[in-house]
Formats: structure tokens, C-alpha cells, sequence
């Protein structure tokens, strides 16, 4: 667990690669990246010899096939041939123009907590060979997911990120400056942790009263988080480009606390209540931040910051042919969402109670 | 119920009252009236005397404060002084600049039922000394709700609408003209209705295959319906300032069909599958307004026709002082939100278990 | 639908088949037959050819195999050679001693109807290729499965079933007579059915008040039962050891209404609410039986005569080698619950996401 | 948190006061005390000034109107006049009679903890004059409830308890013995608490496996526990007098894990996977017990000691006069259940919209 001040160092970034919009349709509007990247940081799963082997061919075939792009890794031993190590502190002498993950959707998470204050250049993901809610792309298809890149076909889905900030019981900020704001892809959540009593933290929305929840604790959520642990809380699934706030509450001693979808412009403030007596333990992505005694609150609004996810091309990807027939049949055409297969083949979305055949149980 | 062709015919009425938009923020836009109605059309629930008697008090009012101003009623008998019959088909001829409603959501769900087709004027909503959802002002404040009205006060909170056409098995829309797609408040929703059996029904977004749902049937939702039948089916709260399409299934035989927020913007069909041996009653805001079959679709997406509700604004409403208290002591002025309100106090929204005291127990 | 009246015309056929109790503990008490049966009635699956020809080999196998057994089928046309036509109104001059099914669970819940209103002979089901909650033996086994029948060896699983008369605003009871209880295995159902407004159902337990439930309906649920529409409706699974009766709204108009496990001993009472703007549709095991009007009420209770359900044996079926192998590692032995396997196998009870490899997704 | 060996130091009491079966009905069976008590164990809720003179008075009335009798306390300062220190070593040296607690749900939690590992004697509960689940006597009413007890006239609820004994991966037990079993009233929790990450958990009933459960956690609890934690996590409320056990999971990162009612006769283990990145943290009632490593697990199963509650009589509560009325319109008499009123009154189950009257907004 990081100690407070620990948190509130960080300087934010600079990416230097402008994204050009090319609708005005306010929610998922279509992007692609304006000019090939000059620099990409690297960020892989730690201890995984596949993804380390994989790291180096992805490294080797950039330098071969785009001489001249600087290349950075996050870590700072066992480089590839030609990349240099890179901290969050380098962010502005060394800007990054896109980032390249390989590893799971904990990778990409961690991708974005390198740039938890400021702005995220675009993210490329690669799966290792699992599917994964943030991971559109196999390992496999690498080179031709860098051409993509490099020739500016590649399209973009801007993944809101929410901004945190942490305050004392009169109000000052912790960390003591404004801009400290702590960005994340997923979730806030204040959980109970290590004591065994419920805490009881009072929620407001734009400054008004909304609940006093006695309970294991509270999940603010992106959308892209509402895959993710709110889920698990029985929260709704929220399609990315849907811009709002989810509130879902953890284990409630309650029996009519419904998840809330809040507008993406809220402000919302969740506060120990005095009379608790349990703190609350803050995770930011799942990464554990800080714990708040009673009377200190944090403030939660949607960033300005959000995360440019690269995605997935239909030519890369086989079982798009399905989904190409489908809308034929229902006499649509293009665009397509892999957020639709991925509640599918990842959550097993509304697996129908099917009367097997006795043969497939037999196998 | 409505036979097929019956709900083809309504041609859409014209409202001439425009709608200043104050601000430029995508949802949650502050609007207000531009100039003062010259034309109001009453709705009201029936077979009630208290409401009846309400009516001719506000018409009254009305006439003398206002003069020159046309009053109309859907209804055509027991109309009250100076107040003329009204019905869908004179939308054009005589044109609606505001409609005031008296009695309770459902009210209100039938003063946008009779512009279903198309633009709907401002609609200033009063209860007969109950609160709902849809009912921001008691019927007590109406000299006071309507002088905001004419002066220029009033704010508007745009109620999204979701418009719905209704396809043959060869894709042929029925009642024939593409034009003639019906809006609602709440949702549109497909049960079995009457059938032992249940259906199965076919979900696409943007045309790509979403899911297949054996179950009671499905309800597609806007945000203002999240708190009516969808909640009732385990739905979140979605507040109405959400751009979004909820979808929620009725009674569904699977473990894991959970609740989906789609984007405002998404095109949604729902298509009984061939295979169903039931057919699905369509419902529309609670009235049946067909019946599917096996083949036949219909389409789904949001309106560009919503509900411009008048917000009840800070002054006329006592309870009031309570928040604008709470927002002082979190640091924040201004705004507020009736919704916040409405599902403390209507849905009994997180109840928390309280050990009460024995002597409330003992009143 | 049936008229109120044919409802209440039957009488009790009887069992000659005695089952002999093999160990005293209340609940999941094990139970063989005493001696082999004399009579035996097929109740199959209407209009499938494959069940039909599975019918005529079945029966040819006894005739042959256990000459001297009566053989009856419930319906008239196209019985195989030695088989007779059999109604409910012969059930005290042609005792049944076993009922032999062949279909789905559907089929089983007929059957059972068949002796709604006493007592039930043992019940043998094969599936034909598909799994089903209710269907233990596989069509290909009947062979093995009629010997474990006929010498002893069979093991029985009595499956709860509830009992339900039905009383008009006076308390008088519907159909006259105090010994016409219709039973079920799965449930009753209140349900709004056609009506588009929400009913007002009271809950009584024990003559007590429990809750005044608007909703769609209400749901009393044996065990059995529990996997059936209660669990569309959000409620637990409950073993069918467990004996207990189970209440569960069918979307209700609340957040906190809860599924509630009652004892097995209860007497539950459901009674119109005279302020009801909707009767109820009361559907026996999905079948319609009467609509109650406002003052009318339904009382519940365990029924004396349970289903019992010949149980597969270990023998039997493949699969149960690796619940052998399960056992033997966690230091147990015997027994197994067929319970277990089909709420995974056939519910999908808890699937968990899993990061699947992407080669099956290209398959 | 205790350490492992302290946990199983513990050897059961005796209870020297038998009770009276009054029935057979294998549930709910009523009993009652078959002679009065010669040893009164208090137990009451710690730092509270207002618990402590209510003990200062119940001792005092004890010693003047039953003299003779016994009276210990589980704590060893403060004692009132007349009372002597007692815990859980002096069991068999000095048996206890009855349990008279003072203060919330939790102290009588607390009080079976004392014989966690056998026989409870009755328990008598007193509520500060908050109402609580386990709480049906108030304070005030305390010479009455005692005369009820010494004169043979009160009535007992046997509230099953489970067992549980934890096990290393070699199988061996933890603690030594096989007889120190740790009986709770609520629930086993394992959860897990602060690690990050999920764990995983596979739970075996009657040795068959039945799911892997990745997420927060699992709780088994009795049909008393399933209004506390189990409730918050989303199980059904179960009557206790439904002999089962409770599978409930926390947070499962899973849609389709619904809850599972089993037959109290199950014997059921949860062994953490080994390929868990987490422990589990296992909680007794809400206390902490140890925690669990990959390949360690614990068995579960109903004890043989459940924890007599001396239930409350119609006479001593006036609420109960509506109950009766309730009674006489529904045509029963007797009996009524305190669990039907805890569940409206404590839970606010089913706590139906209602459009409320402004008049009470305004109040
Ligand atoms: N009971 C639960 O479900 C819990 C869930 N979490 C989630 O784990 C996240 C951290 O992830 P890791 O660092 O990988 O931890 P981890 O290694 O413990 O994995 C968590 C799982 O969540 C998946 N996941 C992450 N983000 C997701 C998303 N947006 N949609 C769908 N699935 C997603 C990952 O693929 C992984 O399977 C947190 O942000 C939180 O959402 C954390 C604690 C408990
Ligand atoms: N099981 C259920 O919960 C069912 C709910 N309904 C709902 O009833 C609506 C029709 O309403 P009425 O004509 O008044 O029928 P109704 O007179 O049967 O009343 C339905 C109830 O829903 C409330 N309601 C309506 N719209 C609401 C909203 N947006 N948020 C919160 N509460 C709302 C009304 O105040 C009323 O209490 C439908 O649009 C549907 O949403 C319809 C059928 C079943
Ligand atoms: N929305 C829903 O889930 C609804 C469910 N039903 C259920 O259907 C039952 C009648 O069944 P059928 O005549 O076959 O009608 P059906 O042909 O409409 O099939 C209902 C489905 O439920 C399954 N089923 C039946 N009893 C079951 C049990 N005890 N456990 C697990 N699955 C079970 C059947 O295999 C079938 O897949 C009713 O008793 C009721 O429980 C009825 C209406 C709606
Ligand atoms: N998120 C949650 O709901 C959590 C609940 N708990 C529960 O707390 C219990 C321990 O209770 P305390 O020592 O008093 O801790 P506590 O002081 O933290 O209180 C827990 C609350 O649960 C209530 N409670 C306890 N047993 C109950 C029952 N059988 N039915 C209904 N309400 C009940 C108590 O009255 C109290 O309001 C545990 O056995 C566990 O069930 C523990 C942790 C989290």
C-alpha cells in the first residue's frame, strides 16, 4: 500500500500525438490517430517469460520496419535490444506517442496508472493468447496491427477515466495540490478491508444528500469498469461509450439498494460518516491508495483525461465474418462492436438454460 | 387493445412554442420557455371529482390572468368555461403551446401518448397531493407555477423518447409510412401476455446479434422508465440526463441475463424468433399496442422528439430548504435534483435496516 | 383454460404399490419399492414420432421381459399392441403401480397432474437425448433401468408437492368439497396474465399477515420447483431434501421484497387485495386452472402426497465416474446427488468468466 | 485475530437443565423448561452504562424474588452485588442453567460463543429498548419474562447451529481433536479481507464437488444468519425453522451464482484452491477465527447443540394484538410467528412505492 504523500508526487505527462475526431456525435465518436507515432513505451505482465519473448520480436520488428521511433519500456532491467527504461517522471522530457501493452486487462490498467494524472497517449493491447475485456488484439496479428497504426487506419475508442481527489476532515485536499486529481479506468471503491464492522459512508451527487450506505462499501465506476468488480456487486453492464458514473454499492445491509447510472458530468463526494466504526480502504483500479478515517471524503468527476483505446480492426480478426453475416441479415452494414462479443464470450452474458444433448455430456 | 392498422393513422401535430436552449452541455442542457403559450391543453385523469374540480379552478384562473390565451381538453365532455374539446387529429389546425397536466404519471404518459408521432409541447405537470415521478408541482402552487410559466422563469428538463416501428417477417413496416414511429416515456415492452409459454426473442444493437432471450419477455427502457416496470425486473436507476437505452428482461430462464445500459444513439431490434411458440404482446408505456409473431420485428432508438417536462423550481416547493442546507455544508450552491428526492422518497431507495426504537414500534 | 367448476370433479385414484421407508430421517429418507408392479401407465410427449416409436419398443420390451403387467397408456389413439387406453376416472378400478414417462419435464408434471388429487404411483422418466431437471434416465437404458424396477434395486427420491384449494370472497371453498386440494410439483402462480395493470396480492403465513405484494404475481414454490419460474423471478435454489415452501414475487413494484424459504409446515394463504385493479390468473405447474377476482383466495399447503421419482443409479449413467473420482478425493464415499450435477450441467450454475484461449474462439 | 492453536484449547460445558420436547413435528417443535433454573449466566454488551444498571437491577430482583439461584457473569470487574466471575474453563465446575443476555443481536452472538464447542443453555434476550432479530424481550418487561421462566410457561426456538472444523492440506485437523468442532449461530465467512486480489474456493457438498467460486468470498450460514450478512449479499431470507444450510457467495466475479439452499444434513467443505492467489480470511459470527491457505479447508455441518431461545409470549407484547386480528379475519387462531414482524418491522421487507401524501413530505 502506498503511504498518502507517496501519491501526490506525480507530474503529469505530455503526449504529443494529437488525435484527429472525425464526427461530432457526442458519444462514441469515431477518432484515428492524425500522424505515425515518433515514440512508443512499452508496459508488459511482469515474470512471464511468453510475454517477455513476445516483447522482444514486437521491439525487433518495429526498429526493422519503422527505423527512427524511439522505443521505451516501463521497467528497467532485461531491455530488448534498442529500448530504453522509462519512468513517469521522464513524461515530459521524453513524451510517448503511443503505448503498446502486452499481458491482460491488468496490464492495460496499469498502462493508465503511469498517466494517472494527466493525459494517456493511445493504447495498443495485445492478448497473449486469452481473450481479455481490454484486449483486442491477439499477439498474433502484431505486424499487421502496427501497419494499421503507422498508416493511419486505425480507429479509436476513448475510454472514460474518472478523477479522485482525497480530503481531509476539513475539507483541504490531500497531497495539498489541485491538479493531483488520480485518474482510473475501472473503479474507486472505499471497502471495509481488515475490520470486521460495516463503515457507513454518506454519498452526495453535485453537493445534494443521495444515501447514507451501511454496508461493506461503494464502487464508482466507469463504464468500462462496469465489466469489472461492480459487476461482481451485481451492478448493470454499461456499454463504454455510455458517458456516465455507476454507483454500486458492496455487500449493502439493505435490501433496496439498486445500482444508480449517474450523468458522466456529476460531481460526487463520498464521505466517512463520524459515526462509523470501520475507516474505508480506497483502491483505485485495484490497487490499494489510501484509507479514510471518519470525516474524510474523496470527490469523484468524470477526467478530461480519457484513455484512446486502439480498436480492432474487422480484418483482424476471423470470427468477425459472423457478425458481417448477421447485419446482412437484418439489412445493416459496417461498424460492428467487440464490446457485443466480449459480453458474450467473456461474462457468458445470458447463457440460456439449454437442454443438452445427452451426447455432448457424454464427451 | 388497438388493432394494427388503427395506430398507423395519427399524423403528427405541430408545437409552435420554441425552446430556448440555454447552454451548450450535451445532457442536462438548461432550457427554458421562449415566449408566453398561446395555447394550453388540458389532460387530466378521469372519473376523478377532485381532479375535475382542480381543472375548472386552473381554467379559470387561467382565463382571467391570462386572457387570450385558447384553452383546449382531449376530453369532449363536462368541459369547464371557455375551454374547448381537443383531439390528436387537430394537432395541426390548432396548435399546442403548453399542455398542463392534472392526476398522476400515468397522466402524463398519455398527454405524450397523444403526440406520439412527433413534437410534443412543454408539458407542466401537477398532483393532486400525491407525489410521482413525473409530478413535479402540487396542485396547491399553481397561480404560483404558472406566473413562472409566462414570465419566463420556468426550466425544462428534456425527457428522452424512444420511437418504435413495427416490421412484417419481410421487413415491410407495418401501417406502411416510415414516418409513423411511435414514442414513449417509459419503455416499450414485449411479454407473453396471455401465452402459457414462453417466448424467445432475438436482441440485435446496430444490427450485430446480441443475444437470445427465452424468458417472459424484454423491456426497452429509457432512462425515465429505468423507475418504472424495468426497476420492477431488477434494473438499475438511471437518471433521465443519461443519454441511454436500458434493457431489461422480464422473468428470463437463465442465470445471467443481466441488465444492459446501450448508448443513446443505438439502433435496437427485437425480433420474435421463429422458434418461439409464443407470440409477444407489445406494450407501449402500458398500453397494448400489438401482438408478434413468430418473424415479425420491431425496431427501437431514441426519438428526436422528447418530452419537455418544466422543472419544479426552488421556491415552490417546501422540502427544499433541506438540500439547499446539505449542498452549504458539502461547499457546493446552486441546482439540486428532484430525482435525488423522488427515489429517496418514492422508491424508499436503500432503506438501511434500523434497529428502531421500541417505543415507534409501539405507536 | 378450465372452467371453475371441471376443476373440482375428480377423485382420487389409487396407489397399490406400497413403498417401503428405508431410514427414518425426515427429509431425503431412503426409499425402494416393495415388490414389483402389476400395472404400469406410459404417459408420453404428444406429437413427436421418436417418443411414439420409443413408446412401442418400451412396450414390447415388458410385454416380453414381464408378461403378466398391465399395461395402460393415458391416451387413446395409437396405442401400441397390449397397451389399453387409461383416464383419471379409472384410477380406482385399474390401480396404477408404476408411471413410466417419455419426454421432458413437461411430460412429468402431466403425469403428475394426472393425479392431482391424491395419491401418486412411483414415476420412471426417460429422457429422450436431452437432459431435463426431472429426468434421470437416459432412453437407451430403459432396459437396465425396468430391471432395477422389477428386482428391487431402485432407489426413490420423493419430490414435494404442494396442495391448493381455492375459496371465494365468503371463505367457501370453490368446487365444493374440503378433499379436492389440486397438487403440484413445481408451483402456483398468481399472475396478472392479461390484465395491463399490476395486482394486489396479500400474503398470510399461518393466518398471519406477511406482506401486501403489487407486482406482476406471486410464485409458492416447492423445492422442486425452485429451478422452475421461481428462479426466473431471481429466487434461490433450493435441494429438494429441503422441506420448505418458497415465495417469490414475480416483478414486483418494490426493491426490497425478498424470496422468503418457508417451512415445509406452513399453511400460506393469497388473497386478493379488494383494492386490486387487477385479478389474478392462477397457473397449477404452468397450467391455467381459474382467475381470482378481487376477495377470492388461494390456500397452500404440503400435500401428503409427494411424487416418488425413481432415482438414477450409479450403474446407469457415465459421467458419475468422475463424481466417484471427486468423492474419493475428498475422503467420502457413496451417495452423489444428481442435484449437483444438473444445476451445473443444465442451469450453468455459476459459470465463471474465464479468459478462454482464443483458439476456441476461432473454432 | 486469534492465533490457530488458542482456538481449540476449549472443552464443552454442561448444561444441567434438560428440556421438555412438547411435540414431534420434526421443525418447529415447541419445548419448553422442565424445571427452573438454579444458575443464571449474564452476558451483556461491554461499556455501556445504561447495560450496566439494567444488570445492577435484573441481579437484584433475581436474588429478592428466586433466592437461591446462582448468578454468574462472563466478565470479572463490576460485578453486581450478589454475582460471581465465570468464563468458558468453569463450565463443568459450575453449570449454567440459563444465559440472560442485555444489550444487541451481537451479545448474544457473543454469549453462544462461550459454548462454542457444546451444549448452550436457554438464553434469555433483553433489548436496550431497540429491537434487534434475535431480540424478543425489552427490558422493561423483565420481572414478567422471568416469572414466565420460573413458572414453566416459556416457550423455546432451537436455532440451528453449524459446526465447523478446519483442516490442514494433509487433511489432518487443525487443533488436534475431532470433538472441537466451533459451533456459530450466524454464519462461517470466508473472505478475502486484505489481499487485492480474488480468491478462488471449491465447495464440496456430501463430498461431490460443486463449483470452483472465484470472488470476495463464500458464507454458509444457518437460516438465522440469512438476515445478516448472507441478505446483504444478495440470499433469500430462510424461516428458521427450515433445517438447511446457506451457500452464499460475495462479490462472485460471475453471473449465474445464485444462492443454494442445501438440506441441513449436508456435510459441506470449502477448500481454497490451490491455485488461489489469495488466503481466506475465515470469521465465526463476525469474529475472526484464522485464515486459510491454498490446500487448507474447512467442514461444515449442522450441529448437534443448537441455542434454545426462550421466545416471547403473546402477552408481553402489545403489537401482537394486531397479529391476533390479523388471525381472527383470515379465520386461524394461535400461535403467530415474531420472525413475520422482525422481517416488515427490522428488514422493511417489501416496502411497497407508495405515493405518498405531500402532507407527510411536508412534516
Ligand atoms: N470480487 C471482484 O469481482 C473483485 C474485482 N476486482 C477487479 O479487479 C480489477 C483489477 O484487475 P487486475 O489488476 O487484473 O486484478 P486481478 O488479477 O485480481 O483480476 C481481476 C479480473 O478482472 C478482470 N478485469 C479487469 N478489468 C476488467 C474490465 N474492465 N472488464 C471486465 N473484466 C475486467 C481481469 O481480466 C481479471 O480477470 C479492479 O479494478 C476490480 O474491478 C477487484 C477486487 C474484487
Ligand atoms: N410489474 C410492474 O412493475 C409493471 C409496471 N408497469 C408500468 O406501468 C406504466 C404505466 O403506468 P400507468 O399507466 O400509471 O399504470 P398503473 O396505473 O398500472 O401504474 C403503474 C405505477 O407505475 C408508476 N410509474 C409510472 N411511470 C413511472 C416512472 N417513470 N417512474 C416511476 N414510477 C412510474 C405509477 O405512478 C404507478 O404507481 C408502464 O409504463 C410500466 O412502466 C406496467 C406493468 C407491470
Ligand atoms: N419465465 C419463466 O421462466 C416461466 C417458467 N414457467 C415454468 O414452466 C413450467 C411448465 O413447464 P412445461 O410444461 O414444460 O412448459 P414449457 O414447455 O413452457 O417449458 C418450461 C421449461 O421449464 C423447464 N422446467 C420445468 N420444470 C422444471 C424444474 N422443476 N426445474 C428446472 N426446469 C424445469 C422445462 O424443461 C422447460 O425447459 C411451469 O411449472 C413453470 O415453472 C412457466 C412460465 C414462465
Ligand atoms: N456487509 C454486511 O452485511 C456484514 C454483516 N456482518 C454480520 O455481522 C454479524 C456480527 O454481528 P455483530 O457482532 O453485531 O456485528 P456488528 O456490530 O458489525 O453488526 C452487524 C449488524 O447485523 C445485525 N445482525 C446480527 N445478526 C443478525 C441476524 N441473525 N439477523 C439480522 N440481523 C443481524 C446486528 O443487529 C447489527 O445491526 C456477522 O455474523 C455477520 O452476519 C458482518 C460483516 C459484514
Amino acid at each position: 500500500m502506498l503511504g498518502r504523500t507517496s501519491l501526490f508526487k506525480y507530474r503529469p505527462p505530455v503526449c504529443s500525438l494529437p488525435i484527429r475526431r472525425l464526427s461530432n456525435h457526442p458519444s462514441g465518436a469515431v477518432k484515428t490517430l492524425k500522424k505515425p507515432p515518433n515514440s512508443i513505451l512499452f508496459v508488459k505482465k511482469r515474470n512471464d517469460d511468453v510475454v517477455a519473448s513476445a516483447l522482444r520480436d514486437v521491439a525487433a520488428h518495429v526498429r526493422e520496419t519503422y527505423p527512427g521511433v524511439q522505443l521505451f519500456h516501463e521497467q528497467d532491467s532485461n531491455l530488448p535490444i534498442g529500448v530504453e527504461p522509462w519512468s513517469s517522471s521522464d513524461a515530459r522530457s521524453r513524451p510517448i506517442d503511443l503505448i503498446i501493452t502486452l499481458g491482460g486487462d491488468g496490464t492495460i490498467l496499469h498502462a493508465s496508472s503511469l498517466f494517472k494524472t494527466g493525459v494517456v497517449p493511445p493504447v495498443l493491447s495485445f492478448s497473449m493468447g486469452t481473450l481479455g475485456f481490454l484486449l483486442p488484439f491477439n499477439i498474433d496479428t502484431f505486424p499487421q496491427a502496427l501497419d494499421e497504426i503507422f498508416t493511419g487506419k486505425s480507429e479509436i475508442l476513448e475510454r472514460m477515466r474518472i478523477a479522485c481527489t482525497f480530503h481531509r476532515q476539513d475539507g483541504s485536499e490531500m497531497g495539498g495540490s489541485a491538479n493531483t486529481a488520480w485518474q482510473v479506468m475501472n473503479e474507486v471503491t472505499l471497502h471495509r478491508g481488515r475490520s470486521p464492522h460495516l463503515n457507513i459512508i454518506d454519498a452526495y451527487v453535485d453537493g445534494q444528500h443521495l444515501t447514507e450506505a451501511v454496508s461493506d462499501g461503494l464502487i464508482l465506476s466507469t463504464p468500462t469498469g462496469s465489466t469489472a468488480y461492480s459487476l461482481s456487486c451485481g451492478g448493470p453492464i454499461v456499454h463504454p461509450s455510455v458517458h456516465s458514473l455507476l454507483l454500486t454499492p458492496i455487500c449493502p445491509r439493505s435490501l433496496s439498494f439498486r445500482s444508480l447510472v449517474l450523468p458522466g458530468s456529476s460531481r460526487i463526494t463520498l464521505k466517512i460518516n463520524r459515526g462509523s466504526r470501520a475507516p474505508a480502504e480506497v483502491s483505485m483500479d485495484g490497487q490499494e491508495a489510501c484509507i479514510l478515517q471518519p470525516g474524510e471524503f474523496i470527490t469523484v468527476e468524470a477526467s478530461p483525461h480519457p484513455v484512446p483505446c486502439i480498436k480492432r480492426s474487422a480484418d483482424l480478426f476471423t470470427s468477425r465474418r459472423d457478425a458481417e453475416k448477421e447485419r446482412t441479415i437484418m439489412g445493416e452494414k459496417g461498424g460492428g462492436d467487440d464490446w457485443v462479443r466480449d459480453i458474450n464470450s467473456l461474462l457468458q452474458f445470458n447463457a440460456t438454460f439449454k437442454n443438452k444433448h445427452l451426447a455432448t455430456e457424454r464427451l
